[in-house]
């Protein structure tokens, strides 16, 4: 494994040294990952994120970079941000739906209360 | 405007041109909000990402990238993705009462069929 190079050494055309940042979490088969976090934030602002937390928590940060690249070059104009907006409506929706519920709800239990206490 | 220096350009120590692509969405009253796209993106990545949309659609760009920055700052690990995950988990909280809400009011509708119709 240390003997190949990752998918950023491979895409940068430089060699990969065994303790590079980018290894543990770009591998080389999968370079289409390290391919759209280097557009979208370049290869230097990727590896100064991941250094900037400790160890274990690299691979959260990689998926995460990873997770909006994605979003920013399937959706240019509004990224994962797009998706945020979609949920937070979604949230809104289900709330405006409940107190129509709870009113339904609160019937209901009127009309039980007036049958068993006339 | 045209004679004052935009945000990006103001932090980059350049001459601004009248037709720069940051000059509407990174006014020289916020320097802030430059800043942070900087950090994250790189200036020229997000001059490119400005440039790749229609006129009408880049204000929308640079608030969904000032964002996606602002968040990343606030959390490096997860940035707005961790936004994401706790919407969704809201979401799957309240679609798992739905069904104890919907036996609910069954439940309820049953006991007035049977008060109504002995």
């Amino acid at each position: 494994m240390t003997s190949k190079r990752c998918a950023a050494c491979k895409q940068l055309r430089r060699k990969c040294p065994s303790n590079c940042i980018f290894l543990p979490y770009f591998p080389p088969n999968n370079p289409q990952r390290f391919s759209y976090v280097h557009r979208i934030y370049g290869a230097s602002n990727v590896g100064k994120m991941l250094q900037q937390v400790g160890e274990h928590q690299r691979g959260d940060v990689a998926d995460s970079l990873y997770y909006e690249a994605y979003w920013r070059i399937k959706d240019p104009v509004y990224g994962c941000v797009g998706i945020i907006t979609s949920l937070h409506e979604e949230i809104y929706h289900v709330q405006s739906q409940l107190p129509k519920v709870q009113a339904q709800i609160d019937l209901l239990y009127q009309n039980g209360i007036y049958t068993f206490d006339p």
